[in-house]
């Protein structure tokens, strides 16, 4: 009797824990997650400062907002995810024109993805995963150049490594997501 | 007179200390340090896997050698520095041609300048400033990438940040050195 009454509290214990740690990880929030496209303002900017890929890109963007070489709230090539009033993903795309195309085939315009970051505290809750599902929204092709220790992250989201070609990649990995139709474009081989 | 002993002693002491530091960080052997092009080989490609940056780039070379896409012993766009018979600092550089230029003033052929590592083991020795060195001695234009958190290093070594430009640099953080004579081309201004 002892015994039972035990595994009965013990099974409800590990039941009720994973709810509280699946709660806890915002799984149950899922559907309020939106991806917005970011406006440039002094607030966007001063939440910049808190992802580790903080770069010349965001100090050009503040200088330009300061030297009113743009206007407040223009649109930004950033894309993100709030949590009531923070920040917490991002991502910035730039949409490639064709005739720079050099991975693709039939050659086309793609987009160029970088800077997806979650912060850390809200990592675990497919943020990163819903950013790149925005992405692919536009059904164009996709070229991102990650850092050497997320590779599995980008073959879980359905990238693929390209055939590097040193005088095209330089010091880039460039991985690639294909939609339907397309194909990856291989060059003649060059040396290195 | 006991304490002019400790004080003699005392100085004896912090300056011997510091030669012995100076000699186990390797200042007194710098006269031996050389940079060399290193060949394409089985045991270049096995050393490259100690450094942290071993990507696309690498594993490309390697299958280039395996299917005799290439010759082993090939020259490579690597450059390192050996201790011993141990491969301990290294870097890749590739020259642009003038015709892909969009960085510098007369648009001219540049170095594009990747991985440049020391193995965590050999750092402050200046080996990476031997490796940016060799570079310079080309005497053209540098451009380089780096992580975000290298960019003190840089600075020391005298490169600058570009004015970004979001349909040029995408994801990068550009850095350039110019040697005498040349200027930054700064393109009238893209919104971004």
């Amino acid at each position: 009797m002892k015994i039972s009454i035990s595994i009965v509290l013990f099974t409800y214990f590990l039941y009720y824990n994973k709810t509280i740690q699946k709660m806890l990880k915002g799984d149950f929030f899922m559907e309020d997650v939106k991806v917005e496209r970011l406006s440039i303002n002094y607030k966007t900017l001063e939440e910049f400062k808190r992802f580790k890929e903080y770069g010349i890109q965001e100090l050009s963007m503040l200088d330009e907002l300061q030297s009113n070489m743009i206007e407040n709230d223009s649109e930004s090539p950033f894309y993100g995810i709030y949590y009531g009033n923070s920040l917490v993903a991002r991502m910035c795309l730039y949409r490639v024109d064709k005739k720079y195309d050099s991975y693709f085939e039939p050659p086309q315009d793609y987009l160029e993805l970088w800077k997806l970051e979650v912060l850390y505290d809200y990592r675990g809750r497919k943020l990163g995963k819903q950013l790149v599902d925005y992405a692919k929204g536009f059904n164009i092709p996709i070229k991102t150049n990650p850092r050497v220790n997320s590779h599995g992250f980008w073959e879980k989201m359905g990238f693929q490594k390209v055939h590097y070609d040193v005088q095209r990649d330089l010091g880039e990995n460039p991985l690639i997501w294909l939609p339907e139709g397309v194909k990856e474009h291989i060059e003649d081989k060059k040396q290195g």
